[in-house]
């Protein structure tokens, strides 16, 4: 092969005369074996090939790399090029360069640790068949056609603004679909000025926690997960029985409690509504002590039996905080919520968000305007409702069928029932679902710890986790966990209530 | 008209006979104009009537509700609507029944205060006409259409349980596609198992000041938002030294920080990589304190005069957290970044991070993975490389030009360039400037309060937010805000370095 003088000088630097010498492989780079695969700039993939090299240890600390134009002729390239990887990778600290002595695997370039390359020990779970945890709506009806139309349709009708930096508050097309469809479906009464846009009901809690300072009133039962953040927060709980009506919000009288933490349109977990005459009494609470309610709306839009209950936030937009999100509306996944805040707290909430940050993507905020605009959200809701009620009927009828002895409570809405069960079975009786390859939580992990009423014995069945074709056989696998009858539940079922 | 007996029954309670008595408007009900407008069930549409008649004030405290056989006749629907709707409003507050008195407007339904009701004092911003801030890429570049075609796609092929509770770490789709772009683009060295997915540098750096304690290294020029959330934390900021070698790592052997915060690709504001033996330096520290390295990589990508600098992540991936975003490829309004973190840090950020908390929404984080396997964020950063790369060029030709006697530096990378100033002229040059209508940052904003060296004087001018259309005619009025030569610049231009 003839090269002229010039190529010949580029290829093999080291050719005298007007022959060049025939290409040998150097001594120092002969085991190295460089591919240079994938896409980009010669450069770029040859740098690549060393770090790889240097990462997997085949290119030990210390070692002496061939001269540039040595790697040159082995790989058939431009010396430039050879040269510019190495003073790069120089630069990234990779390796070493020091006159005389050539350039080096720097020492500090170790491979990944083995055992840590094998990342984190990660928490093993059971294998689970059914899932009945009350966390999720079922993850197969998420609405992804109408979902990719609104998407599509918001992300061109987006002003350019839209993709620069943005209102903390959230994106000004959002707050103002939230604010006609609270009013509407919710009876919430509030303005986009007032809306503020968040990952979900956790993350708006975090914020408020910025806000308040001393004790918090909490459900005696409720998720230990809303405790741990405003405790994690420095801020104090203390526990409020809950009976059939929701909260007894009389004992704030008791408390020095700033704020009260409720779940007024379906109590979770036990599953009532807030008394009509207990949604007046915290009003009068907050606004004869200064203290705030803090509305967790969680699944207000899942009512079966009647209109939902609106929020209690109607009564009084100054002294209550509401809370929303798409997490069992639409999915968890989404990371949507929103909080209508009074007016004087919107700046402070706004300085603890951060004022660069919207948290929230704009792409999915724009979406979530347009399904609510477009009437996508109540299309998705009705259908929703319509596949729940039919699973909680399903639910109370095998119960009804093959466990009447166990009373279901809190059905009237929302997307997830408790079962009712003798004193001291609990656990055995989720051993028993375990057993089943059930997930699904035992009452007294809901209750507060420092709970001055007794504790229940019950389930918490959440049935809009599982996928359409999977219910009925959780269905089973639950009524085998179930504890069977004892002498007192030998009386007809149907003399039972079933609320 | 004539009504059947039931018709009757149902539309005028008060007839008797077979003959409907005429239809008179009740006394109390008269003045109650109700419109029942808008979609949803008549009695849904009477409720929204009634609260909005209350929230307007039309309706007082104590006002007494027409009987509600009274307001079907006047409505002309059925009275079991009504009375429903009745009950439903008692059971939310708005109302309240007594026996013998009737159902009245409550007490606690109180209208809006109307001067709550403009919602909060905003800020009020001075008009801008041009934007030179460095926080955002060109907001009118963001690319719509392979977005939505990568969500399209994402969307569909999505498994369901992508859209229920999800793994805190991120989706693994995403993860997987961030640890292959990651390697190639940055030379970082991870897995999926280290990675976690959040809604940005920010949102990275609340996580790990949960983890961190003590004192925390900064640049001496740096974001003030980032050293109020590590002050916020309760994290002491300590700044070093920054020159055109970038921060001076030397000056951790007389700290007391547990961790250092850089910006080693691109040292934010002022501009310079970070010298490869201040590269290996920070990590023979980090070994030898078992300190950490907080990289904040957030805008390697874009490089002009030759390939980017790899991440100093990649000598040392258990003593560095890798952060990077989307935030300046592609928009800061996606609120979409990661961490690349050392093994044994995953479970502790995961647990600051909240067990049941992803943060960025899960369509955002699919449709990046598809964003960058199909090859689209690497053709967007090339094109956006070639618009900002000619701004680059434009705005230092400009001043060659009109104001030769201004050193531009921290040219050869970025989204922004820095302009220094003589000594005492930056807050008159800014007053300029916004007398031009320009919104830009001096120097001295970024400097850290506590900074042992000489403030020096400057402007950051960000290059990428103006649309392309603008950005001469912002160039134009950065020159005309800039301070005249002094005696010493008078020295022939081209003799003046400009790196």
């Amino acid at each position: 092969m003839e090269h002229s003088w010039v190529n010949s000088a580029e290829t093999t630097p080291r050719a005298s005369g007007h022959r060049p010498a025939p290409v040998e492989p150097s001594e120092e780079g002969s085991d190295l074996h460089l591919e240079l695969a994938g896409s980009g700039s010669v450069r770029a993939r040859l740098m690549n090939a060393l770090r790889e090299a240097i990462r997997s240890g085949r290119l030990a600390p210390d070692t002496r790399l061939p001269p540039y134009r040595t790697l040159a002729v082995d790989l058939g390239i431009a010396r430039n090029t050879v040269a510019d990887a190495y003073a790069e990778l120089v630069e990234e600290g990779w390796l070493t360069a020091r006159q005389g002595s050539g350039t080096k695997v720097a020492r500090r370039a170790t491979p990944l640790q083995p055992d840590q390359a094998r990342g984190p020990t990660r928490r093993t779970h059971r294998r689970v068949t059914h899932d009945l945890m009350p966390s999720s709506p079922d993850a197969a009806a998420f609405p992804r056609t109408a979902w990719t139309a609104s998407a599509r349709r918001a992300l061109a009708a987006a002003p350019n603004e839209a993709f620069g930096v943005a209102d903390p508050r959230g994106r000004p097309e959002l707050r103002h679909a939230l604010v006609e469809y609270l009013a509407r479906a919710r009876g919430v009464r509030t303005d986009a000025e007032r809306i503020v846009v968040c990952s979900g009901f956790a993350h708006g809690l975090r914020l408020l926690c910025q806000v308040l300072h001393g004790s918090v009133a909490v459900e005696s039962y409720g998720l230990d997960f809303h405790r741990s953040i405003l405790e994690g927060a420095g801020l104090e709980t203390v526990p409020l029985s809950v009976d059939a009506h929701g909260a007894r919000v009389e004992e704030l009288a008791t408390t020095r409690a700033g704020a009260v933490l409720l779940t007024p349109a379906h109590q979770f977990p036990t599953g009532g509504p807030l008394h009509a005459q207990r949604r007046i009494a915290v009003i009068d609470w907050a606004r004869a002590t200064g203290g705030l309610l803090l509305e967790d709306d969680y699944d207000g839009e899942f009512r079966y039996d009647r209109e939902p209950v609106g929020a209690v936030q109607g009564l009084d937009p100054d002294r209550v905080v509401y809370f929303g999100s798409t997490s069992k509306s639409l999915s968890p996944a989404l990371r949507l919520g929103w909080m209508a805040l009074p007016g004087w707290m919107v700046d402070r909430v706004i300085e603890a968000k951060g004022p660069r940050e919207m948290w929230s993507g704009v792409v999915d905020q724009l979406t979530l305007a347009d399904f609510l605009a477009s009437g996508a959200y109540d299309r998705h809701l009705r259908r929703m409702r319509r596949i729940y009620r039919r699973r909680r009927d399903q639910l109370t009828a095998t119960l009804a069928e093959r466990a009447p002895h166990i009373e279901v409570t809190g059905i009237a809405a929302g997307l997830h029932a408790v079962l009712e069960l003798p004193e001291g079975t609990e656990q055995a009786a989720l051993r028993a679902a375990r057993r089943q390859g059930l997930s699904l939580d035992g009452l007294s992990l809901y209750r507060h710890p420092r709970s001055a009423t007794a504790p229940r014995d019950g389930l918490v069945i959440g049935y809009g986790t599982p996928p359409e074709h999977a219910f009925a056989r959780a269905l089973d696998a639950l009524c085998l966990a179930l504890p069977g009858p004892t002498r007192d539940d030998e009386a007809p079922a149907t003399a039972r209530g079933r609320k």
